[in-house]
């Protein structure tokens, strides 16, 4: 169990810092050492590895030394549909935290996901949170982390090259030449790796000597024959380079010819990004990389990471990636740091893995609060339908995190962009606006409602919020279900500033909680995305375009039509129409392609036009970091 | 200064284990902590940072600390012409430094670079060295290690992907538009931010209120006016991945025709990687960042990464790969691993501040025992007139690697190829074609006399060599000027296996060394390349085509003609056909292209058909690696 000590030096400082830029906030705290804090949460010696100062991994083994210990209760942390800059999720989650722990003395811990490095130099800045509810150092949270996003795009990287490096092979070489190739003879002896004898089985060839194999058996073990045009595999980068959105590979001469049209994805949307958030051990993991299918073969089935032979290579590369980084909030309590971003393009949530060994070590009275990215409507219904299934895990609650911003803006207020200064209207009290956009906030704590969990609404409140306004946000809240809803200032006032939320989280906690998945599995693939569009985006129906149709034909036959959904949908509305604000009726939602991530264990819908990969603005973010080289101080990250 | 301790039991246990891989041997032996490590070698504890429990970075304040202590002798470790499997230069180097300091008493340290994930899991594997003579643990060694390459990727990437983006928004928005954007009000002001600041001023404008622009300083200001023709910059991924080698961009909608050809090169061909490898100092790092040249502008002037406002955020990105990760040999002596390898394809050095830091570590009687890639005809080429150059460090002795495999191959032996077995030419004695061979080493000797330092063969030996062959190879390398000839054991028998070899480099170290460069800064850049043809690699002439020859007076013209020379060149002949060994005459090398890399400070002519992008072979590495998700191993990395 987690002994948290809270000195009254780390609680006081707060009374010396005032106007200050989040960075200046996180610096002017200096974070405990990482073993300290791991030993004050009950770790083990031999259970992290230190990552400098103030980063560590945690070891999976904890699991198996905690298993007998009940678990503490499980929040989510979700939100409106958000206006292009946020509206403080992450902020929520650390605040909450900070009032659990550090005033509340309940144990806590937060799970967060790591940031991308596409938005942190490009337009949306940081995620450690923000003011006085951040995770610290900040550009530690901001930066390489302990390089998880690294190696998930090195893993997907080299299973890319393996794919079109296979196809040119094929084509250039015999059966016999392959074969002399692929099982050479090694100090006189010839002989086949693992991953081949694995091969051999699943072809249903029983022989393990290569001698054996007749003509037949050797052609259908030396070609994968992959039909160029099926394949779902794309190259990644975490940079926001929209010029590799659609690029052709292959032409240099080099390559034969076997040019392609291809593109680059964001790298948290990679497949193995998804596995790391879902998966449950090495094991889980290495068996989900081998099942990720790449493409399709020229008889139309599909063909896997593992039958080009790279499971093991991808497993070796994720090893570290898998254990979750312990950090700490400003006021010094815990938190794991662990996959993604992006709930519109990916399912975007953080690790099941985090958020279970958090919950034995808080213990049976502590909170683990998590947070699922974007609105309700993407975020939290792919927390449920996707990441509680390969969990088991029952959430306890959940804190809707809405802004008086955010619901002028559906309330039909002007338009909120990134870097363009805020209309009068979202700086001054506006009562009609605030109360037309809270439609938004009904129809999201509808679709909570829908699961069955009770929710607490959490008004992040900003310095330009009236008192009438924040009034009248609670009030329409509590009314349309909300089991409460609270004003938070955490920015301003770090945990002290949600202990109120602190409170009625933990009484929600113990009310009677009838969770449920929205959909059985069973269903049929079309079936499922149109429950989700109508139930909880409120289409009137859905549309496949006949791309869509065939994919969704192909996966069924392939038998993978009992998989959960995760949708690729704009987090911007309800709707796949971004400008359409409030509470969207009467649209028909557009399914332009499906694809599949096995190994995931998702269908995986586009909805409209929604790209993978982010640009980069006229003036990206990168314009005010710096670098002092003296005091080695980084400036201008938020 | 450092105080060794080399327990009985890192000794002995050499004892227990015989047949083994180069991962059993690594894991037979455990690795002492990474602080006890540190400590014992006279670091303070906030002078590292730890990364998991073998690895560590060193601040850079260490220099500033110790920078009246003086340095130790300085050994370069460089190879004759290779065969494609490597001869052993990076076990000679680890051999070196276990028999200095753990079997003479010798304070030592061994400087390598980090391998590239390319080869690791494509067609060469690892580079941790092998055998006895390994860097531990060699897993953590060839996967991410600090992560530094990976930083070095995603900062390339960031850069490439801001070109492009801004070209695009130039090419669509008028002057006001992209000044309104690129200096934006914030908080009702607005202002230039300090890298604004820096451009207005190298453009003469010496205004700081955005109000009082004139029109035609806006433009000026606002247009980069990059020439898409004449982008050098490349993106990189660390993977072998050839369908990259030459692409297609912006081929998606949202790019609006702006499509142009380019290509990805392998991460450690990145001007940043030559950046940390010759980098003194953060501020040093950050200038050579900012100058950086990505392109022309219409005008033919250049384009910097300063100008597209980036400096700041890629030294944030840098910040910790500047630090060297400290680790051990097999026999507990420690290891510097910074930078990156080809010494075709880049300079292919360790870092400077590693080497530095290391020679102020062991005190004015140790050894700092650092690597140049490949052949001496490049990697040590560029090693003393690029790296020494950037330093001010002279060596003390070049240690030449050689063996009697690839003496034999230049004899006229049979080719030798990665994955197929040796010919008998190899396994049984055959002095003819050692005494053939010989003329490569003698070649190699005799560039390295160029530079006026003494000269020490190590015969790196295979169980299959004969001792005739291997007095012939010493007799010969002897008569051919080297100050001593030794067969090495290093592999079999670790340090012990390299103690004469020790012995001869302590002696050769306080021979007189009258070290020189090959050429003057101050000749034509022409000039300078004919000198490394003719005098290094035996060329009877070079060939500028007419794309090369006008990048020369380009970069001449742009006041770039003083910068010493990296030629992209191929590693398998002094020539530039792979298949010409031993000693080649009487060609005239091509230079097909010049690049420049203005930052890390050289000019960059290619040679004949470079490729900057390996590729995946039919049966790449990784088909043997594996991770065992019960002991966390990792199988089959070498």
């Amino acid at each position: 169990a987690m002994r948290m000590q809270v000195s009254l030096r780390e609680i006081s400082w707060l009374l010396f810092v005032f106007f200050s830029s989040d960075i200046e906030i996180s610096r002017a705290q200096s974070p405990k050492a990482v073993d300290v804090l791991a030993k004050e949460i009950g770790l083990l010696t031999d259970e992290i590895e230190i990552y400098g100062q103030t980063k560590a991994k945690v070891r999976l083994s904890l699991l198996e030394r905690l298993k007998d210990q009940p678990d503490g209760k499980y929040v989510l942390v979700a939100g409106i549909t958000p206006t292009p800059l946020g509206e403080g999720k992450s902020t929520v989650t650390v605040g909450l935290v900070q009032a659990l722990t550090a005033h509340l003395n309940i144990n806590s811990f937060a799970c967060l996901r790591q940031p991308s490095q596409g938005p942190t130099f490009g337009v949306k800045g940081g995620a450690a949170g923000g003011g006085y509810a951040q995770v610290i150092p900040m550009e530690e949270f901001n930066l390489h982390l302990t390089g998880d996003i690294h190696a998930i795009t090195a893993a997907n990287n080299l299973l890319a090259a393996a794919i079109d490096a296979r196809i040119l092979h094929e084509n250039t070489q015999s059966d016999k030449s392959l074969y002399n190739r692929l099982v050479p003879v090694v100090n006189g002896v010839r002989g086949f790796s693992a991953i081949q004898l694995a091969r051999l089985r699943r072809l249903g060839i029983n022989k393990t000597d290569p001698k054996t194999l007749t003509e037949e058996e050797i052609s259908k073990f030396v070609r994968l024959d992959i039909d160029p045009s099926t394949i779902t595999w794309q190259r990644v980068v975490d940079t926001n380079d929209r010029f590799l959105r659609r690029i052709t590979v292959g032409q240099a001469n080099t390559e034969k010819g076997f040019v392609r049209q291809a593109q680059f994805d964001i790298a948290v949307a990679s497949e193995i990004m998804a596995i790391l958030a879902l998966t449950t051990s090495l094991q889980d993991m290495k068996e989900r990389l081998g099942r990720m299918v790449v493409a399709n073969d020229k008889k139309g089935q599909p063909v896997t990471a593992e039958d080009l032979g790279v499971t093991g290579a991808l497993a070796v590369l994720m090893k570290d990636a898998i254990k979750p980084t312990l950090m700490q909030t400003l006021e010094g309590t815990p938190v794991f740091v662990h996959a993604g971003p992006f709930a519109n393009i990916a399912h975007g949530n953080s690790s099941v893995l985090a958020d279970k060994i958090a919950l034995k070590l808080v213990g049976e009275k502590g909170f683990v609060v998590t947070e699922a990215g974007f609105g309700a409507d993407i975020g939290m219904e792919k927390f449920f339908n996707i990441k509680c299934r390969a969990s088991g895990l029952v959430p306890s609650v959940v804190v809707l995190v809405a802004t008086v911003r955010a619901l002028k803006m559906h309330g039909g207020g002007p338009n909120v962009t990134a870097g363009a200064p805020l209309k009068k209207e979202y700086t001054e009290e506006n009562l009609q606006l605030v109360a037309d956009g809270c439609c938004n906030l009904q129809k999201q704590i509808q679709i909570t409602q829908l699961f069955g969990v009770p929710v607490v609404v959490a008004l992040n409140v900003f310095k330009t919020d009236s008192p009438a306004e924040i009034d009248l946000v609670c009030k329409i809240a509590k009314e349309s279900g909300a089991f409460d809803a609270v004003p938070c200032h955490h920015w301003s006032a770090g945990g002290k500033g949600a202990v109120k939320l602190a409170q009625a989280v933990e009484k929600a906690a113990n009310q009677k909680n009838s969770f449920k998945y929205l959909y059985s599995l069973e269903l049929p693939i079309v079936e499922k995305i149109r429950i989700i569009a109508q139930k909880v985006y409120g289409a009137q129906d859905i549309e496949l375009s006949p791309a869509a149709q065939s994919q969704v034909d192909r996966y069924t036959r392939q038998g993978f039509g009992n998989l959960p959904i995760c949708m690729a949908k704009t987090h911007l509305s309800l709707s796949h129409q971004p400008e359409r604000k409030g509470v969207p009726t009467g649209f028909i939602l557009p399914i332009s392609d499906v694809r599949a991530s096995i190994g995931a264990g998702f269908i995986y819908p586009l909805v409209g036009t929604m790209s993978t990969m982010p640009g980069l603005p006229t003036r990206p973010c990168f314009y005010d970091i710096d670098l002092d080289p003296i005091t080695e101080q980084v400036k201008g990250l938020f």
